[in-house]
């Protein structure tokens, strides 16, 4: 198959998909952020009116999403007709684990959304809570699920999750 | 500490900063894609002609640290005086490595800038190679060395780096 | 009916309108703008090449209802069809009134294009006038009518309009 | 004293401030929102994990202060040092008023910051609430105090606040 | 034909192209850069891993093309389905040509979104050289050729090209 | 001097000035558009409220002068403290001639800021005047004047202006 967003020169192009068809895709990605329990507790005590960290990140990655096009050179602009990001708490591990669903109606999948919705709302955490902890790491970010498009469904599922 | 974005009442702020000084300081942050041995082969055999798949990134990854403070809520608008995206290529395990250094003489540190900009970088990575691989992982995104602010110098060193 | 941007456990999500169908639709906000006499006078004297407030207003107004999905999180990206603001003034009141004309054809509406052209339209004959008259006050933004889509048409029709 | 934003041939600018101070500034801005009595119960009843449409809100008025300057033509790109909204409920007349409070050390005002943050913050309440209530209406958006900067500071206090 | 982007008044308005069809577009802009020899041949001997201006360039315009809407006042937002940066080199002036192909199925043209992807081409080039040569000119953009559309197909052919 | 947009290895950096002193600069770009006569009648008898293409051209240089940094990928963000647009009228030669003045205090040149505006603001003039002439054409864009930062002052005079 090889690397499709470069031209028969090697050169980046914004690939024509003029000619595919507009079909219903969904993308699920996830990913984690480990902390250190101090902030694992702050976040989890966290309520509406006394810091809500994922609150704030949920907000913040949304946002990401319908800005993806903008920010990976070579994605096509796509009409998003839903982003739903989810969180999971791992105590055990001190990990917080994000899930960001999008969904469209279009001509090329949505993974790349759904990837940047989880790195954002990750970042967004990492942000309001680089006070108390230094040692912070970002890590697990893949694509679960997908379907609809050319390329079928799919669901990767890794060990331990 | 505690979580310093937000007020006594738990209402998320951008906190004010106008009394700290303007330091110089210093952020690198770093992260790793995983990927199959095609797509390693595919990247690490680019030149600039024939699908460079790096360049690209590093281009969205400086124009990514640029847009940290639209993409999280809650940080500040900083003039970065400078920004350089490295990467480390490892063959043993088909990882990409990418460090983002950032730089300013600011307010604030300049962490969640290298950390967007590791972020995006990877992202974009990921964006070009998808085609190729669809179990790809990004992970280990952390703040390496930071210099410059009044928490002083940190330099995170983790297991096998 | 209830918050409808929220899920069943209260979490802010961008709803899914995958399956809603495409309708044409108009949405036109309204709102106002109320100056001193001198501010007044000097908006209402403009010409093209002397001051034209309005003129740059309306600029920023257009550019502003497309800006709607990056201000607003949970609003969908959508392709305008077309943006149109009007004035009308009030010299009894000193007030500038804005109308904001928008269409598309899409899965959602259009009233938070229309209402967000409207308040970046007077926000920006706020700021050309500042240095003029500190106590200007900008109000009565309200949807004044709306059409197409599954709620139906909608005419506010408020006292005094 | 004249519009300050067009030069002598009535042309738009972004006037010079080169040669003005770096001082340290403060504006406090406020607007109202006013909804049913359904409307005003959802928000005022909202938790964390509820439905928290003022948590979103602020989120989008602190995001929407910092892009002032893409959205208002003629405004400076400015480095603020804070951003803080705050929210205060008038069961009697169901209404939502909001505060945007926005500091910097800069050459120029950020009263346009504020009234962008109230703006914003209005709107995003606005398109939570639109499916319960057709009739909101959003105004008295005001410059409430300003400190710093050469016209010195004003007050403005309205009837009724 | 007259100015269509204003309506009978006088004013500016992003037309309305609701009852327009949604047909496949294409449009190839082209322009021009000249530099001083020490430029051209710093440019021409670019590889991937020495200094690759054009890859840096291309990549600018193409994430450039994706935001024309948000520059031009007046143009719509479109769905972009592909975007191609091509250079031709013309060592005999020390020039170098810009190409940018645009394609979409939409209501309205593409010659804006190719003519800005040439613009913000040659302005990457630019910045990456003008170290080296302070008397750079840009030049001679113009749409080259289009397809699709009711004003059917064009090509501008000039001399020297 | 060579390409100081690469590091030693050749890879794109954004150039780190943190050590580089705040100095007052100023830069003026100038270009043209050439259109018929049809089109040249047309914007030279626009008013304020008939027409005004120059006007709105003008608050989408100011603007697009300010989105310098988010455009071109190695420029820095800078506080540019003052733009404005002039235009002269080439009869003649159906011509429309930009002039984009840039100020700052920052510790890099405004050349890019300057280039950036002239050509967005000959971009909307295109687009508001390309139903009326297909072959338009946009060049003769050069930095004309310079002035603070290290290079000293620079002017560009060429034949026929």
């Amino acid at each position: 198959m090889g690397l499709t967003h470069f031209d028969s020169q090697g050169n980046a192009i914004m690939v024509n998909v003029g000619d595919k068809e507009v079909t219903k895709r969904q993308a699920i990605a996830r990913g984690k952020i480990t902390v250190n329990q101090e902030v694992y507790d702050a976040i989890t005590q966290g309520t509406a009116k006394k810091g809500d960290v994922l609150g704030v990140a949920r907000v913040a990655g949304i946002m990401g999403a319908k800005k993806t096009a903008e920010l990976i050179p070579l994605c096509h602009v796509l009409l998003l007709t839903g982003i739903q990001i989810d969180f999971e708490l791992h105590p055990e591990t001190r990990q917080i684990e994000v899930f960001c669903t999008v969904t469209v109606n279009g001509k090329t999948g949505v993974e790349m959304e759904a990837l940047t919705g989880v790195s954002v709302t990750l970042l967004t955490i990492y942000d309001m809570c680089k006070a108390m902890d230094k040692t912070m790491e970002i890590g697990e970010i893949y694509l679960w699920k997908k379907s609809g498009g050319k390329s079928g469904d799919i669901c990767n599922e890794k060990e331990g999750n």
